[in-house]
């Protein structure tokens, strides 16, 4: 079992530090963060399934793929680095070389991350002045500014810890993660940077990281994008002394106390979307597989027509049909049921049980959920999708200017 | 070569009279449409790929997949008769037979469509009613009516004709259709109804409408959605009396005719779309293959970061990147160059030339174009899209209550 930590971050975890600072990327906020971990730590990525992969996310993906040990994370918010070209790598690959110079440490022990606008140089001279001046800043209760750092269109700082007991020894998992737009399942652009103590092999430290992804980041939709820059990354430093060997208790356990720290995570960026003012968990029931659960709920969580009636508060569950219709799966549309948490509002053989004044209730708290039982086998599947609202369309119209 | 009639409509056609009128389905606006052909027509049909299909489209198709001719079509408007299971059915049907003996035809001769709400049972008595009082109005002049009675949130009436001569003799091609919300490719909330007087077997009918369809149509997006009520039908009553044989030259030109006049719908239903102010024309040049041309048009008319710039008339060369990097189609990123209009803003190899007064310029328009080179093959497609702005969340917000 785990439990969460108040106000946990990735610091939380014993061996590591971090900091977050304001050094001239962005026009006032913090643009730069950092993570380090004493001891060399094994670790797993996941990253952008875009064809278009920023430079960074190369270079840290490139350092994942090769199985070495690594000890920080460097993550500037501001620029992402993408659409650069070779001088965008070039420009990647300085930063990191700087940084691990700075440290003390090999090139290849330091992952790096970027977020912000497409298409623009990096100002490498002020990222290198910065890394100056984190690096000194490093310290065991730094996560929350580091995850501060790396903020664009985030509104809420968003970070997470849990404990979770094996072997009668405690295993912490720290996190930390921004969100906001550009945000679809298979990575969006988002990043989560994730911590622990556990002793975890290269396999194995992989496996429970997409088993994770998989239910969780890859499962939500704030706007159907999904962006050049998306990673999530987990180290391992060991300290704890407790080993996770493959395919034991342990693992398991792991497995779902991390699975719980990202479906925070996941839940955090969805509600944070740029402009939401809701989260709305949508639980697809008794779909023929899995694959069709996901197709319905990718398709009924990214529709403009749903997330723009969840914001209007409108029980418009003819436009949910009529995702599910479209998703592409095997599905009887006469055999589909909805409810809104348990409050019935179409049964099947279309019989529209929906009362308007409760539905009305339920649609106006900030979190329900959308229960769809497709009644064609015996899988399911859980996504999570957040309002689309004028703040949307705001904010979008007007970055980058 | 065909050329655009002035004012033109479904009864600038020979032999076609429609009508449209309030009936009370809707609050105020007019909200029955009728076309009537005299003469038997032979005639062709695309739906819905949605699989939650509207019971009036299961009705039309049906007919058209027999095969025999038909005299009319009738549409509503305010409610979409989808979602209503087998009593929809029964209403649809009870319409549909109403109006055949109320014109003195058969039953299976009458075809029709509904537009509006999702899951309300058909007002049957009221548009019975309707019926009664739209037959006798019918008029060879009643198509402007008839195309401001399929409207929804449609802002313009949508009407068009093109004469086309073939040998030496005049053919007419005339149509209404109304677009809004839920408009994707493969059909959308959009209803087109299209007349001629050329004389077109089964065959070529049918041949001729799915080219155009797919031309036009299908490449267009206001929201990504797909309904659950879109058809779009093509009745020829033989008056002028020139056959069009199958793969004849004049079987080209009318297909060329006919794309002209569904191309100015798509067009019109996109730049009608909710809440749109700007026409964008998206090229898609030198692709692998035009799968992968439609791939990159389909991801980049759909993205909401897009459309959100384009609103913004930020010249967001990334954004567009990021669409087409994600669209599943075979792209070298670094190969693909970017032009607005005229103006070139990405050259191959992320070289960025994007002068951002210039590019002010040609945003600041409400028509223009987005040319994406992928230098990755010979094919090419056009798709159209719009921008999204804070009125298309206030529609669908409000819609229904």
């Amino acid at each position: 079992m785990y439990q969460f930590i108040e106000n946990g971050t990735v610091t939380t975890v014993n061996g590591f530090k971090a900091a977050g600072i304001f050094c001239g990327i962005k026009r006032k906020r913090k643009d730069i963060a950092l993570i380090y971990s004493e001891t060399p730590c094994t670790a797993a990525g996941t990253f952008t399934i875009n064809k278009v992969k920023a430079a960074p996310l190369l270079v840290s993906r490139n350092i994942i793929n090769k199985g070495g040990t690594v000890k920080a994370v460097l993550v500037n918010s501001g620029n992402a680095n993408a659409c650069t070209g070779k001088a965008g790598m070039q420009d990647a690959k300085e930063t990191q070389d700087y940084c691990a110079k700075k440290l003390g440490i090999k090139t290849s022990e330091v992952l790096i991350s970027s977020t912000g606008v497409i298409g623009k140089r990096m100002p490498v001279d002020t990222i290198l002045s910065g890394i100056d001046q984190i690096v000194p800043l490093l310290s065991t209760d730094g996560g929350i500014d580091a995850a501060e750092a790396i903020m664009t269109t985030d509104t809420k700082i968003k970070s997470f810890a849990v404990k979770v007991f094996l072997k009668n020894q405690e295993v912490t998992i720290g996190a930390i993660c921004k969100g906001s737009g550009m945000i679809m399942p298979n990575m969006a652009t988002m990043l989560a940077f994730i911590t622990t103590d556990a002793v975890i092999s290269q396999t194995v430290i992989k496996k429970v990281l997409l088993a994770s992804v998989k239910n969780t980041f890859n499962k939500i939709s704030v706007d159907g994008e999904t962006s050049t820059n998306d990673m999530v990354t987990l180290m391992a430093n060991g300290l704890s002394g407790v080993v996770i060997e493959e395919n034991s208790e342990e693992e398991n356990l792991f497995q779902q106390a991390l699975e719980a720290v990202s479906q925070e995570m996941a839940k955090s960026i969805v509600s944070d979307g740029e402009g939401a003012t809701k989260l709305v968990t949508i639980n697809i029931n008794n779909a023929k597989s899995v694959k069709d659960a996901d197709k319905v709920g990718k398709s009924v969580a990214n529709s403009l027509l749903v997330k723009t009636a969840i914001y209007g508060r409108d029980a418009n569950w003819g436009r949910i049909m009529s995702a599910v219709g479209t998703s592409g799966a095997s599905v009887n549309p006469s055999k589909v049921s909805i409810s809104f948490n348990d409050l019935p509002v179409l049964r099947a053989g279309y019989s529209i049980v929906l009362d308007e004044d409760k539905a009305l209730e339920v649609l106006s708290q900030k979190e329900f959920e959308i229960n769809i039982n497709l009644e064609a086998g015996t899988k399911n599947a859980t996504w999570w999708t957040c309002d689309l609202t004028e703040d949307y369309i705001k904010i979008n119209a007007e970055y980058r200017t």
